[in-house]
């Protein structure tokens, strides 16, 4: 029997709620396919920065080496600054372990109410690739003048074509692998004056190796509009860090899915662990309750489990998934009008299986 | 007669025909309410870089300066790369005339298709602020080792004490002016490590000095997200150059009046003329065919009078354009699912002045 060792990183305020459940399914899934699990739980958040200032011990990058995957819940805390916490853990973990990719599915499911008009379920499937470790999300920089009227602060992004190149390539190789030939590219070579022209001519070179790929690009601020507009048009989306994280958010949440949708940090040469977490955040604000939706770390756990090469268990969670969402009488959290306990979901997804 | 002197720059595209509408609705206003329009026409376009190199002549800055206000069609067309005519033209205006407050409605409007599910005009109605001068938006970088296969680009962004202040500031006076005391702030501290925090730090101590007035703030990518999920919420939105640039599409995207919207770029204290721009740009996919949408050029122009001093005259050309937008009868170009010309739209709101 397989067995994967997975670190569980549950983190801050929902974080610890919604993981319990994730593990309830990968479990019972584990049951049905002859799948084992081998769960480091590592309690480390912001609470522990709270008691230590920093968000993981000196050698917490090698014991996470020994997994295979990570599995995380969310970061950050009112009372610790989002930037450290978030610089000591997840982007951390992202850039150390050269998860470059960040994949997520903007997918329109049954049974969840969307913010759009006149969208069933089908119309709106699409995948976002982000680039996940250079760009705008640097520490390069720093204030001026500090404590003058002269004051202010210096925020370069970096861009590589090293790093430019790989992600456009594995955009373009989804589109092939998904039998989806078109890619899009999110640019705003109009305002930003060195990085995104150096953006689209990448893109126009790297695209030039996928002559059966369709490529179309759009100036960000443009392209945020068509997402609502007409989401139809998209297969698959390629952004820098800070695009694709804009664009990410949105699509689901034109979707009715930031609570539901998954984000995978992939690390395609698997020389280091990848990792999977919920689209949402710790939301500190309804945390203690044991009414959050659990389904957005189910889907990652999925998507966890694709990536290890359990196709099928992989595809049984999201199938359950499915059902239960579709299910008018099954249990919902709040976010999606129902009464429901987190643990309820969970455990409905589980018995779905 | 009060006579105002307009520097007319069509530019581009369909930024050619439309600009004549708004001519005559501007004329009919005057006519009404007694203002004089002394027009000086620049043909200052992509064409002008594609013959001379230069968006516009040595002593072009001091020729618009004679004016008391500009009215802009479009910038930006095939074959001229468009940070060159951007930066040659548009984003050289806004900096050199210290147009430093970007202003725009999010507001939907009656016999507008909106792609958002259950939404009645009236539900969506606030303005967004946007830094118009500095940060994202930036010269500053360039490549490194060109040519070799560590080449990259770095591009920072600069925000200064001064800009980001006065920016801050405004949007909390407008939320006075408005009578709506709630001020939402784009921020992304959690990712951009230096500039975002710092917006944050000035957030937080600019509002101190509007204790009536609410602040709330939501990183940019969950802020897109709750645009489309509840966008009742917001009032006066302020945002970065790049963050509100964004917003500032998507809302009119949202909305469905992206072809509608107008964009006003203002220098506050009138030191030079301030400039009103459609959001839409120069659409090279349909120039030529005389179906281009007039209102959000006819809408500038009302922000222009608004600017001017002339309330009466803005709101009589507000109203025209909503009465026509409310008759199901009257014209209506085919972005908004009609067949007329962009002069029978112009025309149709003239006349209902
Ligand atoms: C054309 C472009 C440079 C411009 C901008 O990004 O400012 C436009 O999108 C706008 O919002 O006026
Ligand atoms: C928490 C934050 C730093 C993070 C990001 O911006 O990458 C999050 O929004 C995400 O998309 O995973």
């Amino acid at each position: 029997m397989p067995t994967y060792k997975i670190a569980v990183l549950s983190g801050d305020g929902i974080g610890k709620e919604v993981m319990p459940e994730a593990i309830k399914v990968l479990d019972t899934v584990g049951r049905l396919c002859g799948i084992g699990f081998d769960y480091t739980h590592f309690d480390w958040s912001c609470e522990t920065w709270l008691k230590t200032g920093q968000m993981m011990p000196e050698d917490g990058m090698s014991q996470l080496a020994q997994n295979d995957a990570i599995l995380l819940g969310a970061v950050g805390y009112p009372g610790v600054p989002d930037h450290l916490s978030l610089w000591g853990l997840l982007l951390k973990i992202r850039r150390e372990f050269d998860q470059y990719v960040n994949l997520r599915p903007v997918r329109l499911l049954p049974g969840i109410p969307c913010p759009l008009a006149n969208k069933q379920p089908g119309d709106v499937d699409f995948w976002i690739v982000r680039e996940n470790v250079e760009g705008e999300y640097s520490q390069v920089g720093g204030r001026f003048a500090e404590g003058t009227e002269a004051e202010g602060v210096v925020q370069s992004a970096v861009f590589t074509k090293f790093g430019t190149d790989r992600i456009l390539r594995y955009a373009f190789e989804l589109a092939r692998k998904l039998g989806r030939p078109h890619v899009t590219s999110a640019t705003k070579s109009n305002g930003l004056y060195h990085s995104m022209p150096y953006w689209d001519e990448r893109f126009a070179a790297i695209g030039a190796e996928y002559p059966d790929v369709r490529m179309d690009q759009y100036h960000i601020d443009i392209l945020a509009a068509r997402f609502v507009m007409s989401p139809e048009r998209f297969d698959v989306v390629v952004g820098s860090n800070l695009f694709g994280d804009i664009l990410s958010d949105l699509g689901p949440g034109m979707t009715g899915t930031i609570a539901v949708a998954p984000s995978a940090n992939i690390n395609p040469e698997k020389k280091y662990p990848s990792m999977f977490e919920p689209v949402h955040g710790s939301a500190p604000d309804i945390f203690g309750q044991n009414i959050a939706n659990p389904i957005g770390q189910i889907w990652a756990a999925s998507m966890m489990l694709d990536h290890l090469g359990e196709a099928e268990a992989a595809a049984l969670i999201l199938k359950a998934m499915t059902d239960v969402l579709s299910d008018q009488s099954a249990p919902r959290t709040p976010d999606m009008g129902g009464l429901a306990r987190t643990s309820d979901v969970g455990t409905a997804i589980a018995k779905a299986l």
